[in-house]
């Protein structure tokens, strides 16, 4: 199969940066790439696998020839350039929440649902950070034992606020977190606010855990998402109720063969995954696996793992590998 | 009635100085105060209303003719002196676990459960810092609607673990954080850990919780305690299921004229408590007040104190407050 001619969209961000370092690691091979970003950021050079590149700006004639648009722009900057990409025959793999809950667009998580992949028409959402990395863990557990409902608590690292948050927290800012202040802080507000009390961020892990894992409706979830003073990697308490039982010996043995995911449980030797350590890795990391006493079939988890890269890149780049491996992208 | 001979036991410590603090600020009134601390620390001086005291050896002669001993000393010298203090017939309101949940000794949140008081034995046990703040709230809503079962995710501040942990998030180091380091980390450990795979800390909040609010026994609650980097104020979501159904609407209600709880709870204006904006102050803040679709009748808080405060200091001084009033003191 050919190699595709790649454009990477929004590749001065803090996620298009992760993508690049990705495509590097993996030796992602492909027959062009180019580098777009908005017209502020245009001249830039950016260096990649040893060569020097001129980032671009994005405008519709920059997707002439390509196959592959691995997108990190933002909302607003996908759906306006969307239209363009499908029409010349590229895909999208976008990062954004533009296109998540469409239904003619799969939201995939590489290892999780790759065969919704096969009916893409031109886009293929990735999940947000928060959604993401439950995927993996939770994927065969709802396969053994039937997902009933879940309470999930977010511990969000402030890098997936963006570069500007990161400046906050290590300088003592407040441009991105202006209200509250994030250093020494927990912030109980990512993204904005709806009706019914909960934030976006939180309907995501909601809307998108049951669009992804093909729940039931009737399947109950909740969601508190936090921001706190971390840099790197996303932590979250996890409380499941399952149609069927599960000890957590059980668990514990799904989930050391589950792809893409590390158990880290030793209560005994005090071990179990932090965000700081999980920084910079691949796998995402359960640990606490312990019997939930409130829920019926009840387990309670803690997931960590790095926000920028399964939360972000890393799966953008994995489902770029299933598109071209499956030969899903024309060229 | 007669004023009080006190004794402040561990003085010298976070939650000691804190007691000092209040019963300043309350002019709490007294006929004699000493305070006692390790032989490490006995001779420091300590500043107490305008006047000097020298501190003491923690002996058992040091509590003759005392009535009332306001003890954070940790559980083993509770443990020790206890009977010696309830022999002198004073009254000990302890805030270690020592006596929590022995059956003859009342754990009580003023406000919540004086009653309890009643039938002290000579010993009053104050709540750990993680279920304290829980109460307020918990009890008018429990009155009204019922708990059935409760999920509690907790974002603890490093000022529970006393001053070497204030002192590794403020340097960096890693004295009493050994293992993982706290700053820009989370550390999903608090106390020690038991065979069932929860920490002592996370069975605090389950048994106490009980204890108090007079729970039956089949009410279900399970929590995931987690130290974060923020110097002071404890956080927790919590996903309740009520018996009876009780909208955000009445529960803001019911909770905006509960006895020390406060309501801040206005996302259209991203007004909700964080620790930085609560540390130092007496009231629970309550925001986020939402339906919890994952459980019956489910509501979902986010509970912000000063957890030396209302976590500790606050409470064992209105507990010594209420038995002076209600004349449960010797004198």
């Amino acid at each position: 199969m050919s190699k595709p001619n790649i454009a990477v969209l929004g590749s001065t961000g803090v996620v298009g940066q992760e993508i690049l370092k990705i495509l590097e690691e993996k030796d992602f091979r492909f027959n062009s790439i180019k580098f777009l970003a908005s017209a502020r950021s245009a001249g830039n050079e950016i260096g990649f696998k040893g060569k020097k590149y001129i980032v671009e700006e994005t405008k519709p004639e920059a997707f002439d020839g390509v196959n592959l648009v691995l997108a990190s722009a933002g909302g607003a900057t996908s759906k306006a350039f969307a239209p363009e990409i499908v029409k010349r025959g590229a895909v999208l793999v976008d990062n954004s929440s533009a296109f998540r809950m469409e239904r003619d667009v799969p939201l995939v998580i590489a290892g999780v649902n790759d065969e919704d992949l096969k009916w893409h028409k031109g886009i293929v959402a990735n999940p947000n950070c928060s959604t993401s990395q439950l995927m993996l863990p939770l994927k065969p557990l709802h396969d053994y034992a039937g997902i009933k409902r879940m309470v999930v608590s977010t511990y969000q690292s402030v890098s997936g606020a963006g570069k500007e948050a990161i400046d906050d927290l290590e300088h003592g800012t407040r441009n991105k977190f202006v209200k509250y202040p994030i250093n020494f802080n927990l912030i109980p507000h990512i993204d904005s606010f709806l009706e019914n009390g909960y934030t976006k961020e939180e309907m995501k892990v909601v809307n998108e855990t049951k669009k992804i894992l093909h729940l039931p409706e009737d399947v109950k979830i909740s969601c508190t998402a936090v921001r706190v003073p971390v840099y790197t990697s996303h932590s979250e308490a996890v409380n499941i109720g399952f149609e069927r039982p599960v000890t957590p010996e059980k668990a514990r043995e799904i989930l050391s063969s589950a792809y893409g995911v590390e158990v880290v449980d030793n209560p005994e030797s005090s071990e179990y995954p932090t965000p700081v350590e999980v920084a910079g890795k691949d796998p995402v990391y359960v640990g606490r696996i312990r019997k939930d006493p409130a829920l019926e079939n009840g387990l309670a988890l803690w997931v960590v793992a790095d926000n920028l890269r399964i939360g972000a890149a890393l799966n953008t780049v994995r489902i770029a590998e299933k598109l071209v491996e499956t030969g899903l992208i024309k060229s």
